[in-house]
């Protein structure tokens, strides 16, 4: 089978005039978008994309959970197809990029494929993943996760927003339940495309991040107990600041974090001191330190050292403290053989590229877990999501959508 | 003139049982005191305190601040008057001692004068000053600070409380706003009685503090400003972390108090990160250190090498730092005539004592700036105070007043 050629390109300002009309579904307050999952704009959104679809040739399945499947016939009909997609949904106050690009990008190689009349022998179907962003209802892809296996659709159904809504009520009333079982497809592969997220990409002026790996995660949440006392009338050798051992630990997660440079991270973003009165000396500090590698056994070497050090320190400051794990999950490696389609594309395109590790979660993740898996990153104006002033340049967009699809192609196999 | 002899002692029973009966109006939730300056409570509190005093034979002034003014004539007509006393008011979870100690170990000292019909050539005159507080009304001190000049009569009359209504219609509403101008009153001296509100008596087992000096004070908000990034897409050269730089900054603060031992303190009490998610790497902390010591060249010291030293921090970070001072007062010195009079009083009953810098504010602190001063300090358990269970014994109660009534006699003279 051939490899796609080197001029075969997508049609990068009817990509973009796409990702903009979808961008006035839910706008947000400041140029973004809100268009939470399952809310109204959400079903306009879905709609529109049906609609999109539609015209360019696609059938649309629908799942229980509302997984949208967009499919272009391939010339085999038993050939388990190729999928390409990411979400629609959006943050309260995200960006019209995140996830939209992909599923986008996803349409645009189908259409590109209209114009060019190319066909592939395996089919290939763009996914709207329902509820990626897991803001409304957590957790984040929640509808991917139980497409994979790790959730179950009635635990799925049962998740409740912050009105007690449910997942399950809120899919039935915007009229996007369907009837197909989750998570019954056979896939030949999986491809997302999806902005970095972070300034790796733009700060090195490369157009392509071919995604390697997935960071693992550790949330620990740290407690450190002292004792609240005036800070006027309590001498320095007499106090039990339980802030101060905080500082002594945030330091020391920085430390952890930079012996296993350059992959992995360490910070805490959470962070709590009670009774938090200026005349107080902190009797409790809360904060949760979030450790990242794309290896496991690094993350439970941070995990471990952190414990370690952490107690040291509270030992020798006469404070006490506990740890909770509240929240993790394993390093993604994705597939080689998807991996290899990715960077070849963005070789034979002619794109700059660098290999990119996913500091955040995604679809793909967990999709990895039951097909084979690769994705596509693109810059951002630094490293800027989860906020409306996200940002990117139509070149990134279309360098993108050129990659993925070149990748998905040449997974599902040009027919002469 | 002589001095009062070593087996004059007030009444420990009666001092006690007049504390459980002060406790018994206004009480907390937890075994404490809820007598907010200028509720209904505090004048019923002050009602009783009255009828007491006349019931002693002396004569009430109120001014126009509230401050109440119980006399005890001296023989002398024309000899000003050695004050004593503290504050009725509590906290809203407050304990039973903190201000009432020194109210009505002053009533006490009038009690035992009569019994043993000891007459002195300046009258003496037991004080409550109103809201020394300030968890109402802001700020603590307030009618004291009057009576001193600090703050003028209209400004604390237009203090407002949570629910916007003014000091001055409050006093008006409980009934105790006098005629008298504020701070008209000559003043031989005044002794203020008051628990420690740390730990260091307890700690060394001594009965008696002999106060020497007031901490200064300095609250120094400090703001690091570094970016809001994601916590796993963002490599680690790449942060600029803010609770980071904060942890490092606080580290420094316990470096530069210490390095004042013993006297100097210095803490962060309050401390917030925003946005405070756990994903998000902070983008601004915002803390406020506490500096304090009795001597202001130390304070000043203490906040030139924070803001040198965070400006440092930051600058290798990548963060920009800003200060603002929230608040301060200068160290006090404690009239050396009274101090030693406090001393002699504690040797000649035998009390074990050490000199004690008083780490809060007090009424005393500003009356030092119009008349002599000093102030007595009994342990409290645990150094806890401003909490229901603050907690003293009935010796240690004892012992303050005893030591108070010596300083007090013989500078109001002991007439044979």
């Amino acid at each position: 089978m051939p490899a796609p050629g080197e001029n075969l390109k997508i049609n990068g300002d009817r990509l973009w005039d796409s990702l903009m009309e979808m961008a006035r579904i839910g706008p947000g307050v400041a140029g973004g978008n809100n268009r939470q999952t399952l809310t109204d704009a959400d079903g306009e959104g879905r709609a529109l994309f049906q609609r999109w679809c539609e015209e360019a040739g696609c059938t649309m399945g629908l799942d229980r959970m509302g997984n949208m499947f967009a499919r272009r016939e391939g010339t085999d009909p038993d050939a388990p197809p190729v999928y390409v997609g990411s979400h629609l949904d959006t943050q309260p106050t995200g960006g019209k990029y995140d996830g939209v690009l992909g599923v986008l990008g996803g349409l645009e190689i189908v259409r590109t494929l209209n114009d060019l009349g190319i066909s592939t022998r395996h089919p290939i179907v763009v996914t709207n993943w329902t509820n990626e962003e897991g803001t409304r209802f957590a957790p984040a892809m929640l509808a991917s996760g139980v497409f994979a296996g790790v959730h179950t659709e009635d635990w799925a159904y049962a998740r409740e927003d912050a009105e007690g809504l449910t997942f399950g009520a809120e899919l039935s009333r915007i009229g996007w339940k369907g009837d197909e079982p989750v998570g019954a497809r056979p896939m030949r592969a999986f491809f997302e495309l999806h902005i970095e997220q972070g300034p790796i990409l733009e700060a090195e002026g490369k157009d392509i991040g071919v995604v390697t790996h997935g960071q693992g995660l550790a949330w620990v949440q740290v407690t450190i107990t002292g004792k609240a006392a005036h800070t006027g009338s309590t001498p320095m050798p007499m106090r039990r600041n339980a802030g101060l051992g905080m500082a002594r630990v945030l330091e020391q997660v920085d430390r952890i974090a930079l012996s296993h440079a350059p992959d992995a991270v360490g910070a805490a973003g959470h962070i709590e001191v009670h009774p938090n009165s200026r005349n107080v000396i902190p009797e409790r500090a809360i904060f949760t330190v979030d450790f990242r590698s794309p290896d496991l056994s690094v993350i439970r070497d941070m995990e471990a050292r952190l414990k370690d050090g952490a107690k040291a320190i509270c030992d020798d400051m006469g404070l006490s403290v506990a740890f909770e794990r509240v929240g993790g999950f394993d390093p993604v490696t994705f597939d080689s053989d998807c991996v290899e389609a990715v960077r070849r594309a963005a070789e034979r395109l002619g794109y700059s590229h660098r290999n990119i590790i996913s500091g955040a979660g995604h679809d793909a993740c967990w999709i990895n877990r039951v097909a084979p898996t690769a994705m596509v990153m693109c810059p951002c104006v630094d490293g800027l999501s989860h906020n409306e002033a996200e940002d990117i340049s139509k070149d990134w967009a279309t360098a993108g959508a050129d990659v993925l699809m070149h990748a998905v192609i040449e997974t599902a196999e040009i027919v002469e």
